[in-house]
């Protein structure tokens, strides 16, 4: 197609391997390029030609929209902004306290530029947080519940491989049945994290480890075990090499409120996913058309996932949605 | 506040009274009128001013959103193109088949008079469609289910008060719990309406009416329940005023896909609802706060649940919504 929207990736991780299959399951978009800061002759993608990131403004008219599929910690807080200043960008940009002035950052630079700088899109930040809006908006006396799991934690799953002793490790937060069940029944109980999930670790010792005392270890860790109902499996290298190699995650948002004195209605949205990163990555290249859209109507700047109307994510005309899906 | 949305109810039953009682939930928004087509003084409301809608135009400069709460079959497909003219609107307008036409006649009169014409809204159409969209669009590769209920079917229940020596009766709809697993475990199977949901039926007979005559004939009428699995149940009166006076409703859209080869990525939307038009109204209220932001944006013409970015529904700032919920 001669009118299929351009994008381009920096980045090739198992996001941006995640955006290229996405974007194979997308006929109106194509991908014309992966950029990189390794050697592009040692980056292997599926089928999509490999640039060294230092050439990417040599790109400036071939692309559409970028996506950038690096980490929140230290790769988008630089390249936000110092792409949007050239491109349309979309991103996963996670960490939920700093979005309000990573937002700002971007925004700066998109505006004046004129390009769209979508960020923090995924399943959350992304499509959690649409609906924990719509709950509060539909039913303004009600409360919002997030459960997340069950599903691989990369930050814990650092802070195992950090214990002494450790050789491998995940972690798997499980949400509370009991408490999912409670939350359903519209009785809208109070529960914070700790009594909303579990926590499974899968850790493969080194030899002459002490298991008891990575278990404590594991289990006291403040913050992150500590208040947590933990339980610690020790399991081979083998067993560990062949059931905990993929990335499940998901979870649940459930708002539960009341229209009017003893009127329960309550609104659950949930995700279960084989492949975290290839979701997040389906919602990016979704978000990826809108933000083509947003730019052609000419409204640029630092956009959320709250400022895309649905019609918006599709390929099918909005007479056709009108027909077909409403 | 002076600053509050103001808004007019145009139709007082179930759904007008759950617009009233939304609104009191609502503190950026009052309820200014009911308009009706009944003499005013036999009309009660909680503590809203009821007018003829005779008087309606005298409202033009002091309604900012008209919320329209009558039917689909006979009144909106007249009062949506009529008060278009005048007013912002909003409605439930859910005859699936028809939408399209319905939307081209509203926006022929909104656009010119620079009005916003908000159609459909609700949760089947409206929520559900919203995320069958979501679906199709996040997962491209993978299909769509809903389901409704469990709830009760007014036109089923009107299908059985038809029948000789029915006294009373009621119909639910009932989710299939086998056809829902064997979605949500990513299988992707095929299934008609007939196999994801089976009928429910109250009935207390007349004095001195053939009980299984009756069964006979409601199970055995083509189209409403002879392609379902129906179950009959017969009733007292009294058991019938105690437990069937509600409207709980409800359902689920599932969109299950792949997002790679062997990879299942399932979405689940479900409603569980205490009061079918209570949930409505409270959907109609959130989207009137959104056709006054659109007409203030100067979006004219008819719109639906599609156009509507998340942000639009919400009494809160973008900044809050980014900083509280994103």
């Amino acid at each position: 197609m001669n009118n299929q929207i351009k994008v381009a990736i920096v980045g090739y991780g198992n996001l941006g391997r995640g955006v290229e299959l996405s974007i194979s399951k997308n006929p109106d978009m194509s991908l014309v390029a992966v950029f990189s800061r390794r050697d592009p002759k040692s980056v292997t993608t599926i089928n999509t030609p490999v640039y060294s990131v230092e050439n990417i403004l040599d790109f400036k008219d071939k692309v559409d929209v970028l996506i950038l599929c690096g980490g929140s910690k230290d790769d988008l807080p630089i390249q936000g902004p110092l792409y949007a200043e050239h491109f349309n960008i979309v991103d996963s940009y996670d960490n939920h306290a700093e979005i309000p002035s990573y937002f700002a950052s971007v925004d700066k630079v998109a505006k004046p530029n004129k390009k769209v700088g979508m960020i923090s899109i995924g399943w959350d930040p992304g499509m959690f947080s649409i609906n924990r809006l719509f709950g509060e908006a539909l039913l303004p006396d009600g409360d919002t519940y997030t459960f997340w799991g069950k599903g691989l934690s990369q930050g814990h799953s650092d802070a195992i491989r950090r214990v002494e002793g450790v050789k491998a490790g995940v972690q798997y937060t499980i949400p509370s049945n009991s408490a999912i069940e409670k939350v359903r029944s519209g009785t809208r109980p109070s529960l914070s994290t700790k009594d909303k999930h579990t926590r499974e670790c899968f850790v493969v010792l080194k030899d002459g480890a002490d298991a008891k005392k990575v278990e404590n270890e594991i289990k006291t860790m403040p913050n992150y075990f500590e208040p947590y109902d933990t339980t610690v499996n020790f399991i081979s290298q083998e067993e560990f090499d062949k059931n905990h190699n993929t990335m499940p995650h998901g979870g649940f948002v459930i708002r539960s409120g009341n229209s009017s004195n003893g009127i329960n209605q309550v609104i659950e949205y949930s995700l279960k996913l084989d492949s975290n990163p290839e979701f997040t990555a389906s919602v990016l290249v979704a978000y990826a058309r809108a933000t083509y859209k947003l730019a052609l109507k000419g409204d640029f700047g630092a956009k959320t996932a709250f400022d895309v109307a649905p019609n918006l994510l599709s390929a099918k005309s909005p007479a056709d949605l009108v027909k077909e899906l409403l």
